[in-house]
């Protein structure tokens, strides 16, 4: 691996692609009605996913994501080096639950709806510097946990504003190895191995901290944009790049309203994506139909989408090069009552379709 | 770098050292009453260190300590590659806060009481790859916060158990390098560089979840020592180790209570670290006079207890190789009042006098 080493600079390029050998997405049943329904592994229509609590329901999905992703990519618990995870909860207590029965040597992290980029971040670095060979990385995300945790309850049938999104219920996990995925033991019927050509990540931009002051809670698409377009401006500086060098530019859980203000800073800034943009928020749900307001949001919007749809769109070459910009909020329903702000940050991972040799 | 490759290793082993270029702690006034008070860098009288809310006291404590690191090393923040930090309150909302505002591409960790292991891990991990020559590692606890976030209101006055431990008021960051401190900008006062040595992260290993079903939230040592155990178990095991081999073995918060129930585990596998084992939260507070009951915890007990006492003591001679074993208990209010048990984590790090040749 090789690090940009120019002053300033917040990514780094890998010299050797870190691959991703298998996906998998748990999602809930609204998730399973929208516009990927055909992509997800497993739509569940128990939201308690057979447990007698929301948080021990989200610890239950995020587990089968895991367990799946190992089994898909033809491997054991024991052959994962280790893990990244984390979720919205207070004390990430969905991950402390639901990665823990793996027993595997376990990272966890804070990034709110980052945390798909942060783990895969974090991850690819270990990869690509030798430090396993194999290593899961995953998130998971609540409708109710997520009501509960920072706005009101479920019961209290809040009205939402249009500029509130609605916190998808679903859990992904990957698995990054320095390794392709193995025809051997990949099943054929696995979108991520095609036509001998799979996916990988083949750099990162890490994302700073951005504070621009907003103070509403049912606004997070407004207090990510900022960090979006932080960090999406230093992975062109620092990578030299435009957004024509990639085919979609796909940011996390910015929605309708946070969409218009990323496009909008970064104009500013002279730099336009719109002919590139997506966002994972957008893509999850059918707003004319689910009712879904800006769109969709938390760490499981983003992860589950690139496990079900942008991967596999990846591997089989309908995106050759993609950005993929998971954003967060730092929403504390303490802090957020003592009248602080939310700030947002931001995780970039630049993910090729590799064509592979053998 | 490195890494041990027999099959189920939870460890690594850096080929080159990465060495502590600053420490730097921030402390309250009980721990500036306590053993240690001659060590630290700042202590403050003023529990709510100038601001009007608990999390807004830790947050201004933990950006102090991240800043005097930074002026400590002779850096400016700009020349911070990244930063890995987190806490133990919902969403890291003192880190989020905290460290946000020094702009630096950021890392949010949450690994409860551990967070100074897992952010030294992380970020030794990252420098000996090559990914940044500086790094920024960082946590921070407050008495009042983690009162309010786990237990019961200050002003309860709740009576304690014995086994109970008290949160300390305290935030460490370090400055984590692939190059020695230098003479050249390190004052001579700087403890962390005396007579021509310092001191280095030389190998790790990484804590798993360890769910032993303790469901008392006032026994946190208890909660924590499996977790302990099997980390220290499976060091020793990874790098063919004994406890002889190292001149201290320092665990984070475990407290008289949870010493005991270590020792007593470790015993069972044969592992006799009596004569090496230490724990920061018995060193931190003297309990015949500060009624500490069963000792110091918190993300900033082992981090502070590390950067005042342990670091300047390794660098001066009087260990030349320590065990540093931070412990976390996965404590959340929401899993604990459904009736959840309380997981525990501990990360391992080895750190090492090195005695510089220029």
């Amino acid at each position: 691996m090789k690090e940009n080493l120019q002053k300033g600079s917040a990514s780094i390029a890998f010299s050797h692609p870190v691959y991703f050998r298998s996906a998998a997405s748990v999602v809930g049943e609204k998730e399973g009605e929208g516009p990927l329904k055909d992509y997800f592994d497993v739509i569940s229509d128990d939201p308690m996913f057979g447990t007698n609590t929301w948080e021990a329901a989200e610890s239950t999905m995020q587990q089968q994501a895991a367990s799946l992703a190992v089994t898909k990519a033809g491997l054991k618990t024991s052959d994962i080096r280790m893990v990244f995870a984390g979720d919205l909860l207070a004390q990430t207590v969905a991950s402390s639950f639901g990665i823990a029965e793996l027993g595997i040597p376990f990272y966890g992290l804070y990034g709110a709806c980052s945390t798909m980029g942060e783990s895969l971040s974090l991850g690819s670095m270990a990869v690509a510097a030798g430090y396993g060979k194999n290593i899961l990385c995953a998130t998971s995300s609540h409708f109710a946990t997520a009501e509960k945790e920072f706005r009101f309850p479920l019961g209290y049938g809040n009205q939402r504003p249009l500029s509130a999104t609605w916190t998808v219920t679903g859990s992904a996990a990957c698995i990054i190895s320095s390794s392709p995925p193995r025809r051997k033991t990949t099943p054929k019927s696995e979108p991520l191995l095609q036509d001998k050509s799979c996916a990988a990540i083949t750099g990162l931009t890490t994302g700073r901290v951005v504070d621009f002051g907003f103070r509403d809670s049912l606004n997070m698409g407004g207090c990510m944009a900022p960090a979006a377009c932080d960090t999406i401006y230093q992975h062109f500086n620092d990578f030299n790049r435009t957004p024509s060098d990639y085919d979609a530019i796909i940011t996390g859980d910015l929605g309708n309203v946070g969409k218009q203000i990323l496009l909008d800073l970064l104009a500013k800034k002279n730099v336009d994506i719109t002919l590139q943009h997506q966002d994972c928020g957008l893509l999850i749900y059918d707003n004319e139909t689910q009712d879904t307001h800006s769109g969709g949001s938390g760490c499981g919007c983003a992860a589950s989408v690139l496990a079900s749809y942008l991967l596999p769109r990846i591997v089989s070459g309908g995106w050759k090069k993609i950005l993929f910009v998971p954003t967060g909020a730092m929403l504390s329903k303490v802090s957020f009552n003592e009248g602080e702000p939310v700030p947002g940050i931001a995780h970039a991972l630049v993910i090729e379709q590799i064509v592979l040799s053998e």
